[in-house]
């Protein structure tokens, strides 16, 4: 392998590419990188056999050839080098580097060794088009209620679903779920749970050339194309529960609030409430058409705030504070309705106007 | 106690005094905030016994009187205020705060309990005026090369001496040293080793509008003079290495280099020196009139780099490239002298043209 490359392009790949390469047991090759020439570009892969990015970048290349070298040292090494064009060759099972005065040769392992890539199956792929900014916005609203216990699956993912002709991605930790419509008038009928931190990859590998993204489904893949960035990943293979019936249709308390100002709030009582892990209390009163927010009583102090509402049911609730600190900093409108019933029903959160998004916490025991 | 203070000016001023609180062994009342009026000012104060931070911030006093309270709750929950005006009220030893519809009560502790706070003997006071920004680069020159090594308490200060007229500051490891001029014509003798950690305070209490320093000394204590702002500390009582002794007045091999490439090449060269523990061998070739940078030979690979210069003696040193990269972060040139005689002497950079600054590093064995 023998080819010249532009530092600039080169650096921004492995940047994004070596961050999943880490060794398993057993396995050190996944520590490494592939670098595989093809006509006139340089492909870069790399896998911690979940997830897969590979990525083409335009080389001159003068003997094609492949090799696998350690993930960190390269791109830290490149990201190093001046914007200059750079020599890469494969010299004895080694690469090479020359740019400008530098000379460097990293030890590298045979390309045969590393493992597969995974391929979807074209016959059975389902794809749709999504404008980046749309993508982004719905799944940093949905992942915020994902769970990282790995010992139940389908909480680490985010269920991609199909409901009356409209595709809906959400996620739950148990204690809180949010709802976000994905994508309107779909055709095809998807279940599927794609792991949150390859989301978390694919949202990690955006930069502002990227306008829109393509998401391929197979059954047991899926794969996003950022421009010339391929990430594709495992589905998980578990049940998401049934969540749909778990989003109250009406509730006993319904008001509008300004978000920012109930987040103000939320976070002033949450300073008094360390205590308590974090729990808060939300009471209405109809008759001074009002909401109170206070801490539970602690050695700190006390703390309590009233908003003026628009409420007609007195009525009281106990919430995590930081459950719906994260609700309220992932809605979209500056305005929310806000709704619960009684101490035991789940609290939901909306935005008032796009109706695209919903978001349900537990109530705490009070 | 009872008060009115705009909410901008006292999260201001409780972001920088809440920093050093923080309870010791038997003393809580460090965890608080002293409160204290003075006229038509609040008067804030923290200490954490080595150093203690005083403020004054105009407010509308209705009644005198003082409190201490939790540094980082009160902190918080003013940061979290609107920037409306706050009425602070003393009842029953606690704080109320009151602003728009946010009422909260914080528990208090008698200021009484509160240490005495340092106070300067004003009859052997020294005092200097220095423009924050020379200020800045001086001490972060200098602070860079000092220890943590709290059995050597003369290493985690900066040594405060005069030296033919001009103040200099200094801080050493043991391993490397860096000296800066400080102030020139200065009538008094002055020999104090102040504490990082208080020069750390200093420069994390600067902000745009604070344009010049004074510092006051007397025996035992060093005030510094943020506008409205004076946080003192503890001088260091022990004796500072003779340390002028230690720089080499010549050196076999003088160079000059850009500062920007030669930090590019150690940074590149560091990447390869991980096992060594990042040493590095610096070697300089007359014939062809360069030098060459290079890695340790390691199991990953191997690297080096030549850089032309202006060269008459051949030689060849090992250096921590970590202790080269601190030393070039730290030039205010784009161009050092970089100078060393053999393997054991110490290696001297200094700005091509600034004489203000010289930084020394040991070299390792090789």
């Amino acid at each position: 392998m023998k080819l010249q490359i532009t530092q600039n392009k080169l650096s921004k790949a492995l940047s994004i590419a070596s961050r999943i390469a880490t060794p398993k047991a057993g396995l050190p090759i996944l520590n490494n990188i592939l670098l595989r020439t093809d006509k006139s570009s340089l492909t870069i892969s790399s896998t911690n056999l979940e997830v897969a990015i590979i990525e083409s970048i335009p080389a001159e290349i003068s003997k094609p050839g492949s090799i696998t070298i350690p993930a960190k040292l390269l791109a830290e090494f490149i990201n190093n080098l001046p914007n200059k064009p750079i020599t890469l060759e494969v010299i004895k099972g080694n690469l090479k580097i020359t740019s400008d005065q530098y000379k460097s040769t990293i030890n590298g392992i045979d390309s045969d060794d590393f493992p597969e890539l995974p391929i979807l199956d074209e016959e059975k792929v389902v794809s749709f088009i999504i404008p980046t900014d749309e993508f982004k916005e719905a799944i940093t609203q949905t992942i915020v209620t994902g769970s990282n216990d790995t010992t139940r699956p389908a909480l680490i993912g985010v269920y991609f679903n199909t409901f009356e002709n409209d595709l809906f991605i959400a996620a739950t930790d148990g204690y809180r779920l949010a709802e976000r419509k994905f994508i309107e008038n779909v055709a095809d009928d998807i279940a599927l749970i794609v792991p949150i931190s390859s989301l978390q990859e694919v949202l990690r590998s955006l930069s502002e050339e990227i306008t829109e993204i393509k998401i391929l489904f197979d059954e047991n893949q899926v794969k996003f194309q950022l421009n010339s960035i391929e990430i594709t990943s495992k589905i998980i293979d578990s049940n998401f529960p049934n969540y749909r019936q778990l989003i109250p249709k009406t509730t006993d308390v319904n008001i509008i609030l300004n978000t920012s100002e109930f987040l103000r709030v939320t976070k002033l009582s949450s300073l008094f409430a360390r205590e308590s892990g974090g729990s808060i209390i939300i009471e209405t009163n109809s008759k001074d058409n009002n909401l109170i927010i206070s801490s539970v009583a602690s050695e700190v102090g006390e703390n309590n705030s009233t908003i003026s509402v628009d409420v007609d049911t007195d009525s009281k609730i106990t919430l995590s504070s930081r459950f719906l600190i994260d609700a309220l900093n992932h809605v979209s409108d500056s305005e929310i309705k806000f709704g619960f019933s009684g101490k035991l029903a789940p609290v939901v959160v909306k935005n008032s106007k796009i109706d695209n998004y919903t978001h349900i916490i537990m109530p705490l025991k009070s």
